[in-house]
């Protein structure tokens, strides 16, 4: 049995989690747990309700622990008991991984100095103040740490990993089960595909947001020790 | 304000409802509500905790009606109460919608008579019973009646029935804030992508649940007025 912790927390963005939540549940060899500091129940960012199946208290040493990410991600930054809890599960656990910026988590935690990691486009570049190199690919995998893009490519980062941790023909059976298949109806993935227009409406409609957040990367930054 | 209704119930297969849910969220003009009997929470197919945010006695004429698929689909079929809702909401509704096996919902309401629709592959067979037209398409529509494939085909849904509501430009902003640039790891979306070894992998592991599924669909479509 391959135990994953999913960290559920107050405003997660809950596809982040969904996503990759249906394709390792899919996998029988898998035990999907939502972890958080109780098991209250919460609410996503886009007012979906979950609930989480084990508090960290409780939590056994996963064997992959996954962030995803949404605006809840902000307090986390400054919140040493999360914080704590990630260091210790990144201890023992096989993969670290996290979804959209969910990697701004394990970066606040000090585990992506020097690494190479994702995030949603629009904080992407946040990264740098953690010592990680953002990389703009979907999914980036350096050494155990596996670091997504923005929402939707947790589902392409919940395949990868099933590939790793089950076998290719485990990930493609799963696959086809959730038919994915997908077929986007526009071009409208990325700033590239999405082209100026687009993209400078959603940056300005985020303006306020992710001036606050920038900040508060810079104090979650010059709280890490400094490089060896 | 366009109020969308997503039906819930006990046994859902998440990622149909959660997909879609969070494209519609994402329009600052959407209001989505998950609607069930009653309010008390209920759990996937796959484990996650779900609560209804509304009860079919409270519940408005939605604009969009919505029906996700699952294992929990198959006592719907026979669930006077919730076809009677559906068929309700339906006479209203500028848009009467499943993902994966909602569409076998539809069918037992009397919905989708003569019309084509789509279903997860392994059950779209079983649409005919029903007097519909199964199609492989990952996205159906038939007048105001539109149905998607297999699960993960709910995010392809949700941002075409945007563009069809909100109008392209909000359906590609949509797009971009949920980075949906999809790599799938390996082409094994459908039975043709994923070759006879996969698919019938699949068909073996699910055979005895589809032989109880075809015979609910039969009950089902038996239950039906003939065709005038």
């Amino acid at each position: 049995m391959f135990h994953i912790g999913i960290l559920v927390f107050p405003m997660v963005q809950q596809l982040d989690l969904t996503g990759p939540f249906e394709v390792f549940s899919t996998w029988p060899e898998a035990r999907v747990d939502l972890v958080w500091k109780t098991t209250e129940p919460l609410v996503s960012s886009t007012g979906l309700w979950l609930r989480p199946t084990i508090a960290f208290e409780d939590a056994p040493r996963f064997d992959i622990i996954c962030v995803p990410g949404g605006r809840g991600v902000d307090p986390l930054l400054l919140d040493d008991e999360v914080l704590d809890f990630l260091r210790a599960q990144a201890l023992a656990a096989k993969f670290v991984t996290s979804v959209c910026t969910g990697s701004l988590v394990l970066g606040a935690a000090g585990l992506l100095r020097g690494r190479r990691a994702a995030c949603h486009w629009l904080s992407l570049p946040l990264l740098a103040a953690f010592g990680a190199r953002p990389s703009s690919r979907r999914i980036e995998r350096d050494g155990k740490f596996i670091t997504a893009g923005g929402v939707t490519s947790g589902i392409d980062f919940g395949l990868q990993l099933a590939a790793l941790v089950a076998g290719r023909a485990e990930a493609r059976r799963i696959q086809l089960m959730i038919q994915y298949d997908p077929r986007p109806p526009f071009r409208s993935g990325t700033p590239r595909q999405a082209g100026r227009a687009v993209t400078n409406a959603i940056v300005r409609r985020q303006k306020a947001f992710q001036a606050q957040r920038a900040a508060l990367v810079a104090r979650a930054a010059a709280r890490l020790p400094a490089p060896a």
